[in-house]
């Protein structure tokens, strides 16, 4: 038996996608695709059962409102969600006891998978690094996602009762050995041509791990969607964060 | 407090390393190095907790049944544990009630971590292939741990009811989508200078996970010891394989 | 001073990114774009020195034999040049003395310098074999690249009299070892979200070199074309394969 | 007919090394070996006609006044060469007219090449980095080659014409970027289990170019002696530095 699904922003560039990706699936259905001017009703006549949300910040907590009330379960990759908005949510999940609610800033699964399995990786290693790529019209350096894994990192370290990384450096030039967060070596690249790669680097005698992540283009967000249309049913309340969903 | 440990075979080529990597181990004390001629009896007086044996399968079933009736845990890289060996181990341990023993072919952690995280990454991805790097003079191709590798991703795929992988090749040079291990392809390269190599690449819309081992000599096996001897403890009876232990 | 460019199939998927290349490059000047309805006497007015064609087989010969005869060079990608019509614009190069005509099937820069480099470093090293990796909607295995880069490898390796690969390969699955392409293994893996991907391994003795090319979308064709235009001047006559420009 | 070549050094770690290999090269034979009490007649009376020299500073002048007077090529790879001993070098070869002579500070043929295939394709890309990795022991970073190959990447850049590269970086962390030598980012990653490994990373629009080099072991410098003694011959007066020999 297939999900029915509603796809809320569905005109838009990255509803389109998930229009397609859905369409495709064989355990999915598609049942609705709400846009500015569809009444959100339509979903209830549809009989969604989870529905995903890319429109806007304006509108996004309306439409929260509206389907945890009729028990539809919400993915939901819309920015804007501060402490008060993730607060409101979680308020309207117990409500009626049976809110699910995914809220999360990345979709891209690769990118997700890299950060969760670092995390399980970097207590048997002597030392790790993070070397992130991406285009040159890139703003901050390193990336959100490069600094993420890194902490996530750090914390599994510490966690294992792991202490500083070895490194003898004596004589450097400045920057060589990239940006420390929380003590874990950041390095970034910027290549024209690229797109958004990441590597983790651990080593330990004789040996390295290495756990790299490619996106290729924007469409890298559609698997990690249907992770979260799939999976929602067993995860109630407010989840923030694809990670918590990967089951590992 | 730290583990006290002695090592058998410990003037071996592989039992020297694990000598060495004891010693250098804050949270271990290595209490007894035996050898050909040095009674077992040692052990005891020592006060070893846990033995690492690296010895000829001629002698080392003698020297778990010992250490098993004396409480004495057990990490073995010893080859030659065919089922009925493995049976009789699992009956020492049994008899006490006590026994704790880890028997594993492949102590390189990078090499059981790129299987272990292959696996539990593989359910989120369209595609899967294993390339392996290996010196000329390998005599086997593929590698044991890339059929290994590749026989955990399609377990894990067919659990998640993933079907076979898309591949709409029509027309191939023979050999040039490699060998197929239950379904998933796996590519041998032979390379002058290389050690022993292994990448999983997966591929799902628009993005890329790939998890690369790299052996670069034959001190890996230390770290995966270490944690056997940390955390054998934990784990009661026989265990095979260092892949139970990673707790993931 | 500037060099004056017009386009043919400006109008065309690729004519459009070639027109945007053009305009972004501070030494080129685009004075004329071309399509179905112009008249190619609009290139001559425009006072094009070199023409960049990307149309159709039915129109690019009377294109090129146009432009020849006005001495206006011809960067040519546009596709269906068989042996017949080679020569025919061989002969027409050489009526007027000074035809200057750059015809090549793949003008992706990194992809004709991976073959470029790998024929130079191919001497050096006792192995050397080619990873490609696709889309998994690609019709042939390997990839038309990697078999030109495999023969670029071998005739480098014949020249310079080394002999057949070291191989210990006893037992095998089959495929496993790759195709031979002239004696050189070459393996092609399919994998969801990746484009274009083609790497080159040489090893010798404690070392390995690798060269990689990584295709990340369809406007990869572009730098190539600039280059062509950039270097036309100095290259009469018919030269067939960027390749050759690369002056290595 | 092989070429007769002689060790000098031939029972240093280094020096065996290039026993071995010569021993293993079907176009060489070993004629010498030279140690400490042996004296350089023995070269003549066995008819050397390439030495190879991998001793110390303190001798390493007198093996060479002796070879270039003897009409003997010199392979040297020991250290201490300063701009004066260089001289006398060059004078040695000058006087008798036939002396050849190539001093190389590194022998890795991977890494060398590395140098000069980057210095090639540099023009054709837009943006160039460096990522080099080595073992957490070592006192410099970046390494002595990566600062190298950078500078040959920058020269090459202004020799083309191209200016800064893209890079719209406005918030930083600290070091996140890497050092600049010569305007080129140089990254250096610290692993253990690694030995010493360079990646030169070009991108252009829709793709990049990846030149990887990897030592796994010491023995890595013995195939770059051997093309250092095959070539010689045809490089007369002194040489320093094994890229002039790599033909390209």
């Amino acid at each position: 038996m297939s999900i029915k699904v509603g796809v809320l922003g569905a005109r838009g560039r990255v509803g389109q996608a998930i229009v397609v990706g859905v369409n495709a699936a064989q355990d999915l259905e598609l049942v609705a695709e709400i846009d500015r001017d569809t009444p959100l009703e339509t979903l209830v006549e549809a009989g969604a059962e989870v529905i995903v949300d890319f429109t806007q910040p304006g509108v996004v907590m309306e439409n929260l409102e509206y389907c945890i009330a009729k028990g539809i379960h919400c993915v939901v990759g819309t920015t804007g969600f501060d402490a008060q908005r993730l607060e409101q949510v979680e308020k309207w999940c117990a409500q009626d006891g049976a809110g699910h609610v995914l809220i999360a800033p990345n979709f891209a699964i690769s990118a997700v998978l890299t950060m969760v399995l670092a995390k399980q990786a970097a207590k048997y290693f002597e030392t790790a690094e993070v070397v992130e790529y991406h285009h040159p019209t890139k703003l901050d350096a390193p990336s959100g996602t490069a600094i993420h894994t890194a902490q996530g990192i750090a914390q599994a370290r510490s966690e294992a009762g792991l202490g500083a990384m070895p490194d003898a450096t004596e004589q450097a030039l400045d920057g060589a050995r990239g940006a420390r967060v929380d003590g874990v070596p950041v390095h970034a690249v910027r290549t024209r041509g690229m797109v958004a790669h990441e590597e983790v680097i651990f080593g330990a005698q004789g040996q390295s791990l290495t756990i790299r992540q490619d996106s290729y283009d924007r469409s890298s967000f559609t698997p990690g969607v249907l992770v979260g249309v799939r999976e929602i049913a067993r995860h109630p309340g407010l989840v923030v964060g694809l990670e918590h969903y990967l089951g590992l």
